[in-house]
């Protein structure tokens, strides 16, 4: 076992870290600076293509609207096929992994930092988080909210202002504060 | 009846269209070059007269804030008197009618689109949509999302936070995820 | 008692007041300008001491990612060690509190503006509100919304995508639309 970890090492691993650590201050100034740039592009291909040079991975076929907005982007893993609408905010302490055909509306929050929930730890500066996995296929309604932690199946359809706190498996719609199954789905 | 619709015409009419139709995507590169520059026009009159060209109806007396983001405008119809604070997006691949006298918060979304819910279907790129309609006189708190198809009536109060997924008549407060009469209005 | 008091004085009171009185119009006009401006520059030092100006009062260590977005910024008044994460709307035609080791993600929203409830009173454009009140050490996920009139304790944690309708006293987790106490916090 590596002993000498970096902070970003941490992070990713979604245990406690500095975030005042220089290398992470250092990217989130640099990713401030390109999103403010990129998020201004009306060019549809010269968008994405910035876009994906800022991410760890997508595939060829990659559509987001401005704006666009991310902590690292180093943790950002995006299949083939992927559209994204208005205004999502993935927020990429630790990895977001998503599937390929993966169609999101607009004002999606992926969340994956975590915070102490008592005030003296939390006070102190540190900082965890969780990764957020979703399969192939799925499609995510307007102003859907996924804590740290979820995972979601292949073929999942979340509802429009869904709040996920826990993980579902696939084919299933789910909706709600807190999301839950509303329906399972049969495929063709 | 007419045999040969266009693209657009299907998907007003809320039926199965290609989204990647020359006409469709000609008209949302053209409106995300406008909405980045309109958006960033901080005088009021001029940004609301340039809102009001790219929009099919509007009354003499609208105001929005920025960033006000949709998809095309041609199906956007919005009465006289009209306020919409900041960052509202609304999806208009169906016709999003409202009425007079409408007073909205911030981060209002309506989204009329809908995709198959199987995954083969979504996965070939067929896209549908509902049209939402919402009467005179009706006040939106903040962050309220209208899903598809819905049809609000007069004065009608929607609570911060709500998830509308459903019709509901005149002089009512409705609120929740989804959302419920809270209580019925009685009018002076 | 003063009698002869402004449409600020009376906004502020959370009393009815004239939206398009002369004096406020031009100080939403001067805000607007102003975050337009603020919210593109991506120096921290630089961006966080402009929004500290255009702030009624904030601690020394104060950070806020962009676009925050306000109504007035002189009834904002943050305590010190604050940090906000993007797109944080705080609408404040009433005063908004905030303690010290406030952390806050992205997507908050805490709006104190209140319109009336019958149709008749709010299309004459009569607008009223009430404060909203945050304690020390409190931590909000990302995409919360605060009702007008709402206080909360000291070392709440309040869950990502809840509605806050009412007060919750000190050392609660809270979630949900309507958010509710989830567990007590037992600090160290």
């Amino acid at each position: 076992m590596k002993t000498n970890r970096t902070e970003r090492e941490k992070m990713t691993a979604g245990e406690p870290y500095k975030q005042f650590d220089p290398e992470l201050i250092k990217r989130r100034v640099f990713m401030r600076q390109q999103l403010q740039e990129v998020n201004q592009i009306t060019d549809n291909d010269d968008r994405n293509q910035r876009f994906k040079e800022l991410l760890a991975a997508t595939g060829d076929d990659f559509f987001v609207e401005s704006d666009f907005k991310f902590d690292y982007g180093f943790n950002i893993h995006i299949g083939d096929h992927f559209y994204g609408n208005y205004d999502m905010t993935f927020l990429d302490t630790c990895p977001i992994t998503i599937g390929d055909h993966c169609y999101f509306g607009p004002n999606i929050g992926l969340y994956t930092p975590v915070h102490p929930i008592t005030a003296k730890e939390r006070n102190a500066d540190v900082e965890m988080g969780a990764p957020i996995t979703i399969g192939n296929s799925c499609w995510f309604g307007g102003r859907v909210t996924i804590l740290p932690g979820v995972t979601l199946g292949n073929r999942v359809v979340v509802g429009a202002g869904s709040v996920v706190t826990k993980s579902f498996g696939d084919d299933v719609v789910i909706a709600g504060d807190p999301a839950r199954i509303i329906r399972e789905i049969k495929q063709d």
